[in-house]
């Protein structure tokens, strides 16, 4: 009476049940109390709600909420049924729970499951009746028996592991029901499953439509199909299951085209029972130009694997971010959640985002926004950071659980890439290319998805994660790390900034603010010990008070914090650019954030309001602009400050020659360092134009500016700030002040 | 009425039939002519014979046998049928047929098939009659449309690639049927396949045996095993089809304890009708040591992938070589064939053997000798040097060839790795991590044999191929090349050397013997412009003579090419035994050979007889040995002689102390460099004893010795040869002459 098939998304509508939840220490155990239930939602929310904790994401009270997720959950909901007409029929209906549990009808057990990303159904025609109690008993978290507390608890088993602690997330291991939940009657025939793939023909010509459609019914129901094109006109019509579309318009990611999609609608004697979205596009992993001339010379190992992303044929440079959980708490996920970030990341020209392993696998909405926004997504599974070696029961759910995973996400024409986990070939994870459970993954890709590519994890050889900081512990900047590197794919790099601060005001106590102390909010909200290679992170007070001197108020601290992650991040993406076509991807460490952090490396603080390094990153991401290679921040006064200017290109079309201003702006003082003509270039062609020189007057610590101006075209025009020192560096650090 | 189950080997016996065979220009055209066929064999070799063509491995005759794969083929056989008696039945069964074929009987088709390795029977029984006319309609040999001559016509089919021209093997593309082929009387009630699997308990404490046994009965047919021990004793006895052995005694590889195999008879009705070797053991690859430390520092790559063997719980250094098709054509290939060559291999030390992806997967012999011989087997696809991207029909028989491939091979002990194929992710290839026929590969070693590792090809990230010359263009020797580099493993690598003079001397018309020519034997049997990167190779006269002056007779060049092959093999093996534990193995390329070669990097000379190299491998190879590091191979009169002397051990005992002498002999003068001594050694570390020095005397160009003595343990001694040249290198290459 169960099915683990994807549940038709646009079926008849989900009436909605009351449901109250309580703890108990044995399964066996009614709850002493139950406590009225949000769902979809999160036990510990209830809980706390009924008994009026303080909100979890203020202060260290995400503290009272730890250790609820060792305690079994019973969710009960007393029936009260709706009266079926002729032969319909009654459907229950769950998009997920997290994490495992079992249902039961009135005493009886009718489901059991583990893993959170398989939905379910049960038909309760003729089996319940109003008045009878539905309860879905949740298990405890799982924890791994004999790890210490954190993350390595979650690596026998399917939940994320981000809630286990992480260094931008508390630790707070979220139990519930996490997606929408209810009654649904349906006709006695009725669509239980649809499932569309196509096959583009190499030319894009045409594409093979099959569309894979169950009803409850015999085989042989009368379904019928209509596609409508992007707006709206009927494209074709058909009974079968197969149909071939004449000259698709392509779904092109931002910046390349237009993202069009087209709508399926799907009729069972003549209604339509489901429409959905059907973007035509190919997405391949393909070799960078040269790389096969690679590695050269005996003894000679493999060329490095395929990270160049290739969209309708054409090589595009990926530009973007790390998606992490929007909140601790899933349940709280909704449409309005991911629509205000995901606008931020089109916003920003970002054309690929990478869902980060150790969260859930993100809702249809998510996926249905990205669809529409032109978002690539590089879709994890969620395996990050530990060593997935379980047998037997661990893979049979994971098993489960990514096919029902890819059985659901391969239908977006955002999907570009599949991959097994974060960081999973590394020392802290211990996973190799052996690993069952990547076998597994690569397994079920290929036979439920072959077109979309797959890879095992992230980095692989030749990508690479991190640097994190602006100036590593032996003094060097990102400057020099990321001038130097030779990467094929910046799948991470980050650079911190404090939050803004009235959000620091929103969530710490006064008293706390300033100066930032360990154990209080500035540590549990990862502004000190966040990362455990570095306690200073990720305010890095050390580090603006290197080029700063000492902070006299919170306001200085973020202010300073706050540009020196702009320029970090600014420079990174434009120099990954530049790097081009060795390098093809740079997503930095991270997008957005699940609670208020003191400080991060997200670019978007909780729940969607950009930090001033947003906009410098959005500088550096637009398709064509002017950039600064600059090979430090700190400068000496006397010293010949020195840039190269380079015109970066991602466009479509050719970008028209012009002309180059690069003027330095020192404490108002305007200094002429060049003009410079560029010639026209060819789409996505970069062009490396003039080094230009220039003395840095005298003067105390301050930031100048350099500026990029291009004649009559202002939308290139680029600002890069960096700090000037008095002569000698006789400044001992910590000691120097800025001058205001 | 056909299937593709693995057909039972110890099944009733298989009476031969007699054939004939004839072309024709289309399928649909019976042949003009018929004459006798050997079955197993080829069509090539058949016609040649019936045309008295020369044989195909002397002076350039194979070239009388080319085109003929490129014409259809029918095998006829008029059937001679036993009686059957009661409700017997009658089975016309085949091992194999290379390569597409279909079969008919009295002219109605009853199967096709495309893939050579997928073997396949069909019941004859009341379908066929004395009389019949049974006929295997061969297609031409595949080659893919608009590509050059070469082994890329071979790139959309499952046809192994080497046959269509190599740096070994002369362009000769066999057709036939290559395989044991009959008719089989069998009962009514019989076995049609047997498959066995266990798991080892972690800790080796038991055998969990799962045997899946098909009948042509229904299911619950009365089935009984019984599991012998190494002496034949009985150790199990079981009707069900799961059965527990405990402490069962482990198969250990060569040089690490005995191959230990026990017997699994099949009893049908109280009757053996089929028994089989298992041998338990479980290989991994894992990581060495200390190589989660890589890479160290920002940006952070992925750590390299595991390549290091695991057998049995213990960490192996691998030591062995590439085992290439030991004869052209796969249907002359028998037990004799491959015995003396596997008996060099273990003599050599040898512990693993690399079945190179180019050629044929072996017969069921080889494995069998293999676990007999302890000698574990990298058992790699048919895939090597092409991009293999066919869509479709290839996939669908690489599909079924691997799953054949894979059903039968499991079954070995000796089975250590399976491998897609060879160098496919470099660029004469051009295949990635996303190649569907490699994530299909990956899919079916991990649902049919997930406990053998699977690499996608050789090298990978840190291993390496190559170089395969004692000197390459740039004028830097072996010893150079390898005393610097850093790999995991040696998975190939080459040094050539010239057969022996009357290996020369048996194909190679006399007039061509000396000096060496462009257009003789000396071209087509690949002593000349055998490897399109140096059309010197593989006889390299000119590195002969760099170091020796000209060349006077085919003896002194023979000898001469075939002293530096065993030198640079030695200082190879051992070099790489030096790099453990960052190097984990040791293959040189390649060991055996499928004709005679003029000069070639095997060590091995057709059909089965050692060069010198062999038995110099054979020395580096030893467990334990003393050994030399040195810098290169000319020195200088006057010039301060350096090696450093190293103790390897790969033992599974206690090395006990010794004493070790080093003495150089130069033209009868005993020089004595040191003497020292080495402490215990625990098993398996190597030991780096002494760096000693001595000034080389004055004389002209020779060879001098270096002797190492161990004092009581002549097994441990070794020796290797150097040159020496005049002081003042005044020597102009190619002028100075050997004293002799």
């Amino acid at each position: 009476m169960t099915t683990s098939k994807t549940i038709s998304p646009s079926a008849t509508r989900l009436l909605p049940l009351t449901w109250r939840v309580g703890p108990s220490e044995r399964a066996t155990l009614a709850p002493e109390r139950l406590v009225p239930a949000q769902v979809p939602g999160a036990v510990q929310l209830d809980w706390g709600r009924a008994h009026c904790f303080p909100e979890y994401w203020r202060s260290d009270h995400f503290k009272a909420y730890q250790g609820l997720e060792d305690l079994f959950w019973s969710y009960c909901s007393v029936l009260d049924l709706p009266t079926l007409v002729g032969d319909e029929r009654m459907f229950f209906v769950c998009g997920g729970v997290d994490y495992r549990f079992r249902v039961s009808i009135a005493g009886t057990v009718v489901h059991e499951q583990e893993g959170m990303f398989t939905p379910f159904e049960i038909d309760l025609t003729g089996r319940a009746e109003s008045g009878d109690v539905l309860e879905i008993l949740l298990y405890p978290a799982p924890k791994a028996f004999g790890e210490a507390v954190g993350r390595a608890q979650a690596r026998l088993s399917n939940k994320p592991p981000v809630s286990y602690g992480w260094d931008f997330h508390p630790r707070l291991i979220p139990l519930g029901i996490w997606q929408e939940t209810g009654i649904q009657v349906r006709a006695r025939v009725h669509l239980r499953s649809v499932d569309v793939r196509y096959q583009l023909a190499e030319d894009f010509a045409h594409a093979e439509l099959t569309i894979s459609a169950e009803t409850s019914d015999a085989p042989g129901t009368a379904l019928e199909y209509r596609l409508r094109d992007p707006e709206g006109q009927l494209a074709l019509h058909f009974q079968t299951e197969n149909a071939v579309l004449e000259r698709p318009r392509l779904w092109w990611p931002a910046g390349e085209g237009h993202p069009d999609l087209y709508t399926l609608e799907v009729l069972l004697d003549g209604v339509i029972v489901h429409s959905q979205r059907v973007g035509f596009r190919r997405v391949r992993l393909v070799m960078r130009a040269a790389a096969w001339q690679e590695p050269a010379g005996f003894p000679k190992s493999r060329s490095e694997p395929a990270i160049t992303l290739e969209v309708n044929g054409r090589v595009i440079f990926a530009r973007g971010s790390n998606w992490v959980c929007p909140e601790i708490f899933p349940g709280l996920i909704t449409t309005e959640t991911y629509r205000p970030l995901l606008e931020l990341a089109r916003a920003a020209h970002f054309n690929l985002l990478r869902t980060w392993g150790g969260a859930i696998i993100n809702k249809e909405a998510f996926y249905e926004i990205c669809d529409e926004l032109g978002l690539l997504v590089w879709t994890e599974f969620h395996l990050a950071c530990n060593l997935y070696d379980g047998e037997g029961e661990y893979l049979r759910v994971l098993d489960q659980e990514s096919r029902s995973i890819i059985r659901r996400v391969r239908q977006h024409a955002s999907l570009a890439i599949w991959c097994g986990g974060n960081e999973l070939f590394n020392a802290w994870s211990g996973m190799t290319d052996q690993s069952f459970a990547l076998r597994l993954l690569n397994k079920n890709c290929y036979e439920l998805d072959r077109d979309t590519p797959f890879i095992a994890t992230a980095p692989l050889g030749g990508m690479a994660h991190g640097d994190y900081r602006f100036r590593d512990e032996r003094g060097r900047e990102l400057f020099e790390i990321f001038g130097q590197a030779r990467n094929t794919a910046y799948s991470e790099f980050g650079c911190p900034g404090p939050s803004a601060v009235d959000c620091l005001e929103s969530f710490m106590p006064e008293g706390e603010l300033f100066p930032p102390r360990p154990g209080t909010a500035w540590e549990t909200h990862h502004g000190l010990r966040a990362w455990e290679m570095d306690p200073r992170t990720w305010l890095c007070q050390d580090t603006i008070e290197h080029y700063f001197g000492p902070t006299q108020t919170l306001e200085q601290l973020v202010e300073r914090g706050q540009l020196l992650q702009a320029e970090g991040y600014k420079f990174i993406f434009e120099e990954a650019r530049r790097q081009k076509p060795v390098c093809a991807m740079a997503l930095n460490w991270c997008f957005n954030e699940p609670w208020p952090s003191a400080a991060n490396n997200n670019i978007v603080s909780w729940p969607h309001r950009p930090k001033p390094a947003y906009y410098a990153v959005q500088a550096a991401c637009r398709p064509v602009l002017v950039s600064a290679r600059v090979e430090k921040f700190a400068w000496c006064s006397g010293e010949v400050f020195e840039a190269e200017i380079w015109i970066l290109n991602e466009s479509v079309d050719t970008v028209h020659s012009g002309s180059v201003e690069v003027e330095l702006d020192v404490a108002g003082q305007l200094m002429q360092l060049a003009r410079f003509d560029f010639p026209d270039l060819a789409p996505k062609v970069n062009h490396r134009g003039a080094t230009v020189r220039g003395v840095l007057p005298d003067g105390g610590v301050r930031t100048f500016d350099l500026n990029l101006r291009v004649a009559q075209r202002a939308e290139l025009d680029s600002r890069y700030t960096y700090v000037s020192r008095p002569r000698a560096a006789a400044v001992p650090e910590h000691t120097a002040q800025l001058d205001s």
